[in-house]
Parts: structure tokens; sequence; C-alpha cells
């Protein structure tokens, strides 16, 4: 009873949601935009968001038209990425500018570096103020996941020879300037902005107010440069427990901040980019209210490779058809040797990934996962392979086919948990991807073992199938 | 040459990592602890934890044990959590206990949680003060991702009479308890610990030092309780631009802080928590340095339940072996068609789930997923259907065979995407973990359908093929 009455309020405002998101729908599809925006206007940002995203593509942008840039700006900027970047490319380059002006730099060069070639140097060109477009430019440089693409350039920063009392007062006549968002240091620099120290706001209010911040700052503190890579900076931050660090250009030049939060989300993005990648969805993220046309594309664009591979281990099937021809039994067990042993690889696969991403593995230990997996692919080989072994010479009353069909598994099942511990290591080591690339080289690998082992068994116990 | 040089000391670096570590494996193995401890003791964090990683359990503890209190702390501190779990468990319990009590209440609550009951009852009993281990106990009873399983104990607050001029001097006098890693922000609370406000550090500084802080600070500010769970954290950070939230219990009495930082922490463990699952590692993270027994039991868990669905699959072919021995050449297709599709589900399935983690679909848009799909499906199936049985007929030479094969992959691709994309949704809707299970549901339905398409469509064109 009391849950049921908690969840009223939540389900009563469930149905409100339904009931705006189809007069929404209903008012974009009659034409009568100035409802839509009237719906729209009356809705939180999150609901807003989660309406928009429902919308098909040509109707999207007419209604984010008729919000204030302002708010266009608010909505692309909680809108997933793939989404906001679907949407800047449907607005004008004029008003896409304004939009990406209102969110400033370090947004702005995130949703620049995604955008195609042409949309980006149309929407660069305008820009009004050509020295903000060329710090756009010089951010949509640095790779994403890299210090310089990661870093906020809201960093607040003083030269040497300021008192603390000008800076006290600096803060207090600009407090609104210095939001929540912003970690409580400021960053010391001389003339030229060359990084000379770093200053916590606890040691400025305890400081005597005429001492220049030049001596209560620490000295020469922890920077990283502009091209660190992720994994590198994710290192940094295990090191030291910073909140952020202060990020420099190879000329000790202060050019932002990078945190601990920042750095965070994009390792959680990696992990999500793994995790679609190693199913098959590749190139970025798909969303449903993609163009079919490039849903359909980049699906293929894995799935062609994927008939190459399947071709290849059915090849094995052909070379052997006349044992087949005489024991049709072996067709039934063909495909669960396969996908088996393609299971207990996979589980190998994963292992090693996250065993690589943890860094308790690097791609030379290949003996230690090599012995690790042979002694585990042999007892759960054992066990698999007795079970189904067991069901196949039960099922078709033949011991023999029985010991066919479970040494195939057994011994695949082991070929299977070591190369499937192996890809990863491989890969890592010549620079791909492992969590695209491991999946589909495994099951080819494991499919045409599996064939052979089940075919050839068969074609030497011949006589007593 | 330029980046040859530059690799240089980091290879040379590699070199003597790998001379220590064997070092200290020759020490382990000769049972000279005192030599391994040297080796120890010059290795930096990082280093130690690597090779502390490397030894088998029953070295391990040996070797830790030989480190002071402090040190054995911050490396369990420093472990992947599934290894850390295992040294307290190797540990006696009054030593675990003594290494939980360096490491305070959130770090030991997260670990002791995980922790068998009896070894965690064990070393609860063996804690000095009963006041802390109260604590500690209450700790481990939220859940892992809730806020009360999240938050940092080492809030700052004061009451709400507090000067802020007392309050600078407690600051100032007790500044090395108020580390670089805690928010700057401080909370104002009753005589009872009952949450009043909010105060954040450059309001208190700018503020005049007679007034109360309860004067300056900001009222009812937002806060979660102690069982609010990670996806509605989430939001609520999505919400608030905020550093971090105070959580309080049923009674508002403030319990803590919860960051953004492990808020996002504990959203990337769920996401590498997803990718394991859908890859076949369930009940936790498996690191290869755990006992067989454990790895070959978890893992086989999961394969166990596939062995099942693929029998049921496997029954289709069994009850077409006529067909199969007429055209033996199907078998070369079986393994294909029904590979194929899988592949195109475990798309969908992917997207599905993704929509989900960002709030765009709910289990209860089956509609709009299905309608999308389709098209897809249909798109999709068609190119590989051709493809697909093109290749059949050229190589039997058959036009028939080609029609049924490509036929069959075309229908079983859009029942692939539509089941691959319906089925996160109505696992989520009972409360099931769509990355668990939708994998092995999805494979055995296609498996199903793939033969079933393929051996009934070639039955009906029996007298072509």
């Amino acid at each position: 009873m009391a849950t049921e009455q908690l969840e009223d309020p939540k389900a009563e405002e469930e149905v409100q949601k339904v009931a705006r998101w189809k007069m929404l729908s209903e008012a974009v599809d009659n034409g009568d935009f100035q409802a839509a925006h009237d719906i729209l206007e009356g809705a939180t940002v999150d609901d807003q968001r989660r309406m928009i995203s429902l919308l098909d593509a040509e109707h999207r942008d007419s209604l984010l038209a008729l919000l204030p840039i302002d708010e266009q700006a608010e909505l692309i900027e909680n809108m997933a990425e793939a989404q906001a970047i679907d949407m800047l490319e449907e607005m004008s380059a004029e008003r896409a500018a304004d939009v990406l002006e209102e969110l400033g730099p370090d947004v702005s060069g995130d949703l620049l570096r995604e955008l195609d070639d042409n949309s980006s140097e149309a929407i660069l060109a305008e820009f009004d103020d050509t020295t903000e477009s060329e710090d756009i430019r010089e951010r949509v440089s640095y790779a994403w996941d890299s210090a310089g693409g990661l870093m906020s350039d809201r960093v607040v920063s003083f030269t040497e020879n300021t008192s603390v009392a000008e800076v006290l007062t600096e803060l207090g006549e600009h407090a609104e300037d210095y939001t929540d968002d912003e970690v409580q240091y400021f960053y010391v620099v001389d003339e030229n902005e060359i990084l000379k120290g770093v200053l916590a706001l606890r040691n400025l209010v305890l400081g005597r107010r005429s001492l220049a911040i030049g001596e209560l700052m620490i000295k020469d503190p922890a920077s990283v440069v502009v091209s660190m890579e992720l994994e590198e900076l994710h290192d940094s931050f295990e090191k030291k427990n910073y909140l952020a660090f202060p990020v420099v250009d190879a000329n000790n030049k202060l050019k932002g901040i990078v945190t601990r939060d920042s750095m965070q989300e994009a390792m959680s993005d990696t992990q999500t980019d793994s995790y679609l990648k190693s199913s098959g969805i590749v190139g970025g993220e798909e969303l449903r209210n993609m163009p079919l046309k490039d849903r359909c594309i980049r699906r293929l664009a894995w799935l062609g490779p994927n008939i190459l591979l399947n071709l290849l281990a059915a090849s094995i099937i052909a070379s052997y058809e006349d044992t087949l021809q005489a024991v049709i039994a072996l067709a039934i067990f063909l495909p669960m040797v396969s996908d088996m042993s393609g299971c207990s690889g996979n589980q190998a696969v994963a292992v090693s990934i996250r065993e690589l991403t943890l860094g308790i593995i690097q791609p030379r230990d290949y003996v230690r996962v090599l012995m690790k997996e042979i002694w585990l692919g042999l007892n759960n080989g054992i066990v698999l392979g007795f079970v189904l072994g067991a069901i196949a010479a039960i099922w078709k009353d033949n011991i023999y086919l029985g010991l066919v069909i479970g040494g195939a598994l057994m011994l695949n099942t082991v070929l299977s948990v070591v190369i499937g511990g192996l890809i990863p290591l491989l890969l890592k080591k010549f620079k791909v991807d492992p969590a695209l690339a491991s999946s589909p080289i495994l099951t080819t690998c494991t499919d045409m073992s599996g064939f052979f082992l089940v075919l050839s068994l068969a074609s030497a116990a011949m006589a007593h199938l």
C-alpha cells in the first residue's frame, strides 16, 4: 500500500508527459509551430530534450528555430552529442555560429570537431570575432580525448606581483564570474602567461593581505601538456589526488584546466564506445532518429567484412561434404560446437580487455595469459565436452558420435579461450582497438577450428558412426 | 630518429621493471621474503600494485604481511576492487580490521560490503572502537550504488550561530585536515546535526567577520537521501551544476557528501559491468590471478544455460534431417544465416541499451523501436540476402538455392533486428538486466528462426534443389 501511494505522483507525472508529447507531435504534424513552441516553453529542459529527441529531423529544426538563441544553445548542450551534431548540421551556418558562440569555446570546440569538415568550416567563417574563432580553431585541432580537448578555458590566473588584497577585491567584485563549477584554485603566471605557480583559495584567504601572491604560491606546479593522451592523464590523476591540473602548451603557456571530472567522463565515454564497438556499432553511436540511410550504411560497414569471415569458416564445411552426407546428425551439432566455443572465447576476450584497461597485464604478458587460459580451457572443456558428448551419444544412440562431438568441443574450448585471451594483447600491440576487432576474429577462428575438429574426427571414426 | 630517442628512457624503465619483477618472483619462490620485501619497498605504489597482482594468492599474503599496516592499507586501496577483496579474505580478521581502520569508514564500507558474510562479521568483531564499527555497519547496509554507499563522510559542518571569524580561525588552525580532495563547501547544521544550509567558501571569505554563518548561508539547500539510487543521483547532477550534494537520512540529519566525481565513477563501473556481463562474465569481474576453480565455476555458470538454449535451436535442425540429407549444401549455409542475423540483432540490442541508458527511450516506446528497426531490417536484409544468395547460387550453380538462402537471410535479418531492438525494453520492464540476458535470448531466437527459415524454404523448393 505504502509503495503504491508513493508511486502515484510519479505515474501521474508520466501520464502528463506522454500527453504533452502527444500534443507536441500533433501540433508539429499540423504545422502549428506556435502551439508546439508554447508546449515546449512550458516544459523543463529535461523534457524539452526528450521531446525534441523523438521528433524527425525535418520538424526538429523548424521547431528549434522558434526558441531564442540562448535556449537553443542550452538544449544543444543538453542533447546526446550525436544528436547535437545532427542538429547543428541541420541549421544554417549563421545560426549554428550564434549558438556555438553562446556555448563558449570548449563546448563548441568539442562539437565542431565532430561536424563534417564542410559544415565546420562554414560555421567558423560566420563567427563575428576572429580572435575567438582562432581560439576555437586551435581547440578543434586537439584530439577530443587529449588534455587540450578535455580542458576548460575558464581558468582564473593572476600575475606574480598581484597582492592578496588585490586578488580578494577582484574576487569580491566579480563573484558572479567564479561560478560553482570551477575548481577553487588560482594559477599564477608571468606577463607572457607562462605558468609559474598555483595557489589554493584557502592559502589566499589565510595569507597576509599585503603579500604578493608570488610569495604564497606553490612554485613549479604539476601540469599536463595539451597533447597528453587520456590514458596518461588518467595515470596522472591516479598518482596525484588533485581535483584538476593546469594545462599548458609546449612553451609552458597556461591554456586551461582539466578537471578529474572531465577525465572521468571521457573514460566513461571510452567504455561505452568499447561496448558499442564490440556489438558492431562502429563509427560513433547510433540513435534511432538518425536518417535511415546512415544507420543502414554504418551497420552494414561492420556486417560486410563479417560475411567474408563467415564464408571462410563455411569453406571448411564445404570441404567435408562427403562426411556430412554420410552422417547427417553432424549437421545438428556443428553450429552448437562452434557457438559454445565462441561463447567461451568471448569470456576470455572480455577478461583480457578488462585486465589491459586496468593495467594489470601488458601486451608482452602473453605467456602468462596463455598458461592461465590453457588450464581453465581444459577444465571447462572437459565439463562442457562431457555434457554435450553425453547428449549426442544418448540422442543418436551412438557412443562414437558422443566421443566425436564431446572431444571436438573439449579441444575447441581450449583453443578458443587461448585465442580469445591472446587476441586483445596482439591487437593492442599492433595498435588496433581490441573492442572492435577481437570478437569477429575470434568467431572466425573458433568456427573454423570447430567445424574442422568435428568433421575431421568424424572422418577418422567414420566406420563406427 | 627523434622518436626513437624519446622512447629510449621509457623502454629502459620497462626493462628495469621486468628485471625487478623477475627478482621478486625468484625471491618469493625461494621463500626469501626479506629480499622480496626490500624489492617491494623500493618500488612506486603503482609498481607495487602490479607486482603484487601477478603473484599467486599463497605468496601474496605472506609478502604483504611484511609491510607496515599503513602501506598495506595504501596498497589495498590502490588494487582493483576484486583483488582487494581477495587479499582481505586471505588475511587474519585481526590484520584486516587494522587495515580497514586505516582506510576510514567509506573505503572500508565499500570493501566489507563485497566480502562474504562470515569474513565481514569476523572483521567487524575485531574493530577496537565500537562507535566506529557501528558507523561502518551502517554504511555496509547501504547499496554500493546508492547515495549512502557512494558518499564520503569527510564533510565539514558548523552550527548556525558560529561566526565567520570563528570558522576562518578553525580553518586556519586545522588547514591540514581540509585537504585537496574535498569540495569547498561548508554545511550548516543545528545542534542535532539536522541540515540547515550550505555556504560556499567564497561567500565565507567575502562575509563580514562578525556575522553568524546562519545569516550568510543558503537556506534549505538541495540534498539527497542515503537511499537514492544511482540513476536518480545522476539525474540530480544533470539538473544542477553542482560539484557535490549533501547526503541526509530520512530525518534530514547530515550523513556525508556525494561528489559528482564519485557518481561518475559509479556510472563508469556500471558501464564496465554491462560490457563484462554481455560477454558472459557474470557475478563480478574476473582477474586471472583468482583461483582456477572460482574462474571455471563462474564462467560455466553462464555457459551451462547456453548449452540448453543451443539444444533448443539444434532441435529445429534435427526435425529437418531429411531435407538436409537431400541437399547437403544447406549444412554449409545454416551456420552462416544464423550467425549473420545474430550479428545484426546484436547491433540493435546495443542501440536499445544505449538509448535506454541515455533516457531517450523507455520500455513503453516499443512501437517506435519496432517501426524504426523494421525499416532498417528490410534494407540491410535485402542487401545481405542478395549478397549471400548470389554467392550460394554461383557456388552451387543453382539459382533456387540462392533464393532459399538469400530469402531466409533477408527475412531473418528483419526478425533479428526487431527482436534485438525489443528484448532490452522487455527485460528492463521486468527488471532483468538487459546487458546480461539480451544476447543469449537473442541468439537462441535468431538461431531457431534462421534454421527454420532455411530448412522450411528448402523443403518447399525441394524439387528444384
